[in-house]
């Protein structure tokens, strides 16, 4: 399995997600500027993933520094300013903050132990949620997912693909089918590699093509990762994700969300509440710098898109399977 | 609205679709090798657009040649080589060679005016579907349409665009929404291009975003073509629109299939029977000759798939728009 975030002695490894999957290039992080570069040109993405590098590259801000209030200062801002939508960066950057001003003696050897610690808090979560899933399993089945919420957008071993992994140790994953998810490729490009790299039997398709298949009795399960789940358990994922939910209920197959309990935001009250991203009309009309399109504005492309509550058959958090109606069972993850 | 095949005094011209969307440019056509290499090419494609360019092609295969049996049989070897399983080309081919024998003194004045008859007739064809289809329209709706069923795959004018134009027409389209339709993107560059140049208001999207769209009640209807359609009504068309067949049904949007009745295939009791063919794996893993995916192997690519005919709302053709049951109706077009 790929570890796409790795300490090494004195420095970090970081696989440069930019060139996956045709080339496996490992980029160095020595300082606080590399790591916050890193971050913003998405040498690293996946909300989890740009937490624990920020968290790393914290700490080699101080490897030969003193404490100094100003200083601390200039790192957060340096760091906070590349992904400054990233919840996950903020809240590393704060508990790195914290440990800091708690250990100005013995500084840097703290820090890296907090960040090695958030690390592998990160990993252990979610084999935590691999492990609840096995319960969904009750034989071999074929499996699909969609976009990356693998060990690539996480500190490693991944939501929805740490699902897979758990299940496939077991002998409880005949196979996946990963959808291509445009536009941006996520499944081609990093889940399709993922997998392969872990030695799990995959097959990519077309998101279009996943209905012929759940006909045909190919599709035994789909599990998806989520950017943001509602307190009545509405889930926003990337867009595609609400088609797959509505077609496994026509085709009577088990639709599962794997997130931390950290995706969950109770001020949000349904779905309706979450903001949908609408990103940049190219990512559909051009690529590999090349048009393809006759006219680039005439194009709509949302990031996201929230499947209800009622179609999701069970939320994985790495305390339980949470299920149908989530209200009250989510309220324990507070 | 694009015509896409002209006849201009003594030869035939045909827009590059292999060119399109990008620039536009037209290729003549003087003799049968030129004729069939822009067949085999794919200069032109779409089963109806390919019998015609067949029609004019032979025309021009006579323009200076006297009747023989062996002449008459080396066209036809000629032009039936080019697309094998396209069966809009052996009936064109068919209809050719039986003017040709009974008009042997006034050979190619005869077969000229044949070409244009065939070209002509399939434009009505499409104009009566359009005709038929705008009961459907109870008054102005945005329409979703998949693959592309338009002038380009016609002799003009088109099946499912087709529908689109005589409603728009009428004032009774607000908009379309144009499935970019992968991996071969037939939506993003033929029907976004055609409904462009038509002056029809159309907005590109992927094809996982039209489920978020129909939840948000940002589509009223859906309209695609055909490849075949089973005796029962079920209907084989290009990957991705049984999807919309079951997001239709889930969200109480009508499911409408436009096309002429010679789809029809009386032989396939249901779409069970219906051979689903498997394409490249390289239309998905490479793009613009650059691979994007590491793994070229692992890739399942099936270019079409069957609707069943309890989804299908409605199948029009230039006879009349056809209900489910469809077995009875459907005998009428026999």
């Amino acid at each position: 399995m790929i570890e796409p975030i790795r300490w090494n002695t004195d420095h970090l490894l970081l696989i440069d997600q930019l060139k996956l999957p045709m080339v496996e290039v490992w980029v160095e992080i020595r300082d606080l500027h590399q790591g916050a570069a890193a971050i913003k040109d998405m040498i690293v993405r996946g909300a989890p993933a740009i937490g624990v590098t920020a968290a790393y590259t914290y700490a080699l801000a101080f490897q030969n520094k003193a404490y100094s209030k100003d200083y601390a200062a200039e790192v957060r801002s340096i760091l906070v300013a590349t992904r400054p939508t990233a919840v996950n960066l903020f809240w590393a950057v704060d508990e790195m903050e914290k440990v800091a001003e708690a250990n100005q003696s013995n500084l840097y050897d703290s820090l890296l132990e907090h960040a090695k610690k958030i690390h592998s808090d990160d990993i252990s979560m979610n084999k935590k949620i691999g492990t609840h899933a096995l319960s969904l399993f009750p034989k071999k089945l074929k499996v699909l997912t969609h976009c990356n919420a693998g060990s690539l957008a996480t500190g490693g071993y991944g939501t929805a693909l740490g699902v897979i992994y758990s299940a496939f140790a077991e002998g409880l994953v005949e196979k996946v089918w990963v959808d291509e998810t445009r536009p941006f490729l996520q499944g081609a490009r990093l889940t399709a590699y993922e997998l392969q790299k872990a030695g799990v039997p995959n097959t990519l398709i077309c998101d279009n093509m996943s209905a012929s298949l759940m006909a045909k009795g190919e599709i035994d399960l789909v599990v998806v990762g989520s950017d943001r789940i509602a307190a009545n358990g509405d889930v926003a994922n990337k867009i595609g994700t609400y088609a797959l939910a509505v077609l496994c209920q026509y085709h009577k197959i088990p639709f599962y969300v794997a997130a931390p309990s950290s995706t969950i935001d109770f001020d949000m009250v349904s779905g309706d509440d979450i903001p949908i991203e609408e990103r940049a009309k190219s990512e559909l009309g051009v690529f590999n710098g090349k048009q393809i399109v006759h006219d680039l504005e005439n194009i709509y492309n949302p990031g996201f898109d929230v499947s209800p509550c009622h179609l999701v058959s069970g939320i994985i958090t790495e305390q339980q399977v949470h299920h149908f109606p989530y209200i009250k069972s989510l309220q324990s993850c507070k």
